[in-house]
């Protein structure tokens, strides 16, 4: 058995322009940057990306631009996962024909307190309707969903689709509950949601991590990967964790978005849409301190 | 000042052909049997209907649907608040054009722990997008979107958009929190979203409910509305109750839609789309017992 690849893919943020449409040049631009400065790949659309503020529409013409930019499609996991199933088969079957590597798929997220039937079978409808290429990435992060993605769900989920289920990233916060993922279901890639978990990711087997915070930092976590069995392994876990820390009294999405427009010296990456608010003054302070410790990320 | 009218507005729910794909034949008997049977509204595309199950295109067709049927606009409050503002934007110029009495509008519902700034703004972006016509409905229902419609964000709301704010559904099932609503602003029309609750709704000077059960108790809650001031209202009180306590028990939108396909002898009206399981036989009982005490349903 070949050891399995370690893995940075960053939920890359989505740039509006002043009416609060898509900026897809920024977008394009922000995304090539964050692989050439280390990363391994993608995964836009994701809860950092705003996408659920986003229509199908917007989402498929911004994957789409980021392919014809030159972006090989084996490098992108874009988020597919919608309220309605036609929504996100859609959004699947379109980023499959594309060639993308995978998706990452939200469960339906409005009705709570539904059953794990429920959710199986609102994959499988998926699964079944977009068919053979699909493969698909679990998104497990109950504290926005309110659906959560249980181990024996996703048991039932990889019995019934072996080549179908690849992944899952755990946004939830518990290290226990990666741990039971990884140690459960070997044959699929686990990631984690935050960079400061990747020693322990990596030595449980798992796959790497899909962060917010690699918007700003994916050279600092791409070193982390590189230099883990390295003399050095303390220190880049250090750099990691200090940028992530400065982000944890700012409100995250907003704060990752005028972190970005602060690396690159433009205030447009700052703008949000509803509901987010722009980060204001008060939290100026530690997102300066996590742009100067992470470096300036223009390496384009 | 006139009385405030008291109405009953049907969620109606969205029958699903074997295929998952909208029945508009069943969905539009249903929604005319409704106000036949003496509701004095729909609110089509709530919580009970799988609204969030629905594509734009299809909720769009569903709604054109009741009113190429004969059913007055000006009955119909249909939901349209999306994840994405521009999907809550197209829906509720569409029913501002139809003539719609108004739109019942959920918050966008993925992200949690924004601030009434926030909601604030993305009601606001509809709200200045759809223009004349438009009358909101606010839709609290926090145990399901994870955002609070709170008192201060109402107080902006209708200072911002005095003629626009037409009144709020709460689903919070807090009685104590209708009554702040109502007290605090008595300019628009609040619905409480049980029928148990009609009494002090009326009484605190709301507007009356828009309730699940009343897909299959219209005659009854009907019965309560017009009776309040009569010497029967006890019983009418206790005949929605009994139906109402029925469902405590079991899953509700399964179970309204079994109880449905029960009244009306047509087991295809029972059919949901993931991530709903249609009821199983051990809650056959409580059903066939709300659909005896609420009597048959096709009046059409």
């Amino acid at each position: 058995m070949t050891p399995r690849k370690i893995e940075l893919f960053v939920p890359a943020i989505t740039p509006f322009a002043a009416d609060l449409s898509v900026d897809t040049g920024r977008f394009v631009a922000h995304s090539k940057g964050l692989l050439a400065s280390g990363a391994h790949g993608l995964a836009p659309f994701g809860t950092t990306s705003e996408a659920n503020s986003l229509t199908v529409a917007e989402r498929m013409s911004a994957l789409e631009a980021l392919v014809e930019a030159g972006i090989p499609a084996e490098q992108l996991i874009p988020g597919t996962g919608c309220c309605a199933a036609a929504d996100s088969i859609a959004l699947s079957a379109h980023a499959t024909k594309l060639g993308c590597r995978g998706v990452l798929m939200l469960p339906p997220f409005f009705y709570k307190g539904v059953s794990d039937t429920g959710v199986f079978d609102a994959y499988a409808q998926v699964i079944e309707a977009v068919g053979p290429g699909l493969r698909v990435y679990l998104y497990h992060i109950p504290q926005m969903s309110g659906v959560p993605i249980t181990l024996p769900l996703i048991e039932r989920l990889i019995a019934a689709y072996p080549g179908v289920i690849a992944g899952l990233k755990d946004s939830s916060g518990s290290w226990e509950n990666t741990a039971s993922v990884i140690a459960a279901f070997p044959q699929i890639d686990t990631y984690s949601a935050s960079e400061t978990m990747i020693p322990e990711n990596v030595a449980a087997g798992g796959a790497g991590c899909i962060s917010a915070s690699s918007n700003v930092n994916p050279a600092g976590i791409r070193a982390l990967i590189d230099g883990l069995n390295g003399p050095d392994h303390g220190a880049l876990h250090e750099q990691v964790s200090a940028v992530r820390r400065l982000f944890e009294g700012v409100p995250l999405i907003p704060g990752i978005k005028a972190a970005v427009a602060a690396q690159k010296n433009d205030p447009e990456f700052a703008r949000v849409r509803p509901p987010f608010v722009a980060t204001g003054s008060e939290h100026a302070a530690d997102i300066a301190d996590a742009v100067r410790i992470a470096g300036a990320q223009d390496r384009e």
